[in-house]
């Protein structure tokens, strides 16, 4: 029964934290709204999937080939914050902190799951690291085990460079994942960055 | 900055009990999605938005004339239940203790909010019970105060035509709301219901 509303249901309870009963309570809503919203909210879930793709410098998410941080002439180009996704960036600009750039890894190392540094953006670290007058790297990848590899392991390759290569404070509490952070513990985090 | 990954998340933050960080979860979570099933999601909203309608019959929702309920002939037509919303046939279909028709007033009566009986589906109940052999109406709406009432108008502008007029019992924890019912506890009330 209800057939239109039955694939509405289904398919909003493909989303995390959606069960039946929250997928039924929104889809009565959406059929609710007035149509305008509604369309901008399957237009915007279109637009996602059809524009998005990752920065070519940092690999943060973009509908262009250089990111809105990358392309911000205002910034600190002598920083790089070095996050294991695109979602970091956007909790780590909401403290304004940092005017900075950014790094996105796209993961985390865990050789058990076959994620080598190959598999991560590493090498476009180095070379960015390299090429471009960086002067600190801030690592802000998770403060648990696969992070805290990636964070020793970033450090090492760069020691060569000469950079300077900081890690966020553990003001995080451990085995916590960033994405959940508050905005005040984060901050905190980012001001007591020690060297590695 | 993320441009469009913001708009998305603004979007998905309309949606009852989707805050800012429920909201960007499911949005980073569409961007990683296949593009098929995010695609299905938008689809499934605009197809809603766009053929949804009122049953000319019940005013269920539908995407044709008359809704699956109505047009399925094995079921049993003496027998109406009366809901507010269309979303409540859906939570007593599942109970599965009645393969009858249903009738949706839109509402409930509260002359505070100006909800008269002419804004709802009243008449249209009054005319199909007439006209169409109903032997017995179940009246289903929330057991709160506005349903209450609704329930007892119904109740008296059905007592000429001789119908027998029965409410669903109160299983229900008073003031509480049908649509988060659980189905043993609405089954229950439903074969407990009793004359008015």
């Amino acid at each position: 029964m209800h057939g239109i509303i039955e694939s509405l249901i289904t398919e909003l309870t493909r989303l995390p934290g959606i069960g039946r009963k929250s997928a039924q309570r929104l889809a009565f809503f959406i059929l609710s709204m007035p149509e305008s919203e509604a369309m901008s909210i399957a237009e915007a879930i279109r637009k996602v999937k059809q524009t998005a793709r990752f920065c070519s410098q940092c690999f943060n998410i973009t509908d262009s080939d250089l990111c809105e941080v990358c392309s911000d002439d205002s910034r600190d180009r002598h920083r790089i914050v070095v996050v294991e996704e695109p979602s970091n960036i956007l909790v780590i600009e909401r403290t304004k902190a940092f005017r900075c750039l950014y790094h996105v890894l796209l993961g985390a190392l865990s050789p058990i799951d076959g994620i080598t540094p190959e598999k991560l953006k590493i090498n476009e670290l180095v070379d960015r690291v390299k090429n471009n007058g960086v002067q600190e790297v801030v690592i802000a990848t998770n403060p648990n085990t696969k992070g805290e590899i990636t964070a020793q392991y970033i450090k090492e390759v760069l020691h060569p460079l000469g950079v300077k290569v900081t890690r966020i404070a553990y003001g995080l509490p451990m085995g916590s994942d960033i994405e959940f952070a508050d905005e005040v513990t984060l901050s905190k985090a980012l001001e007591g960055r020690r060297e590695l």
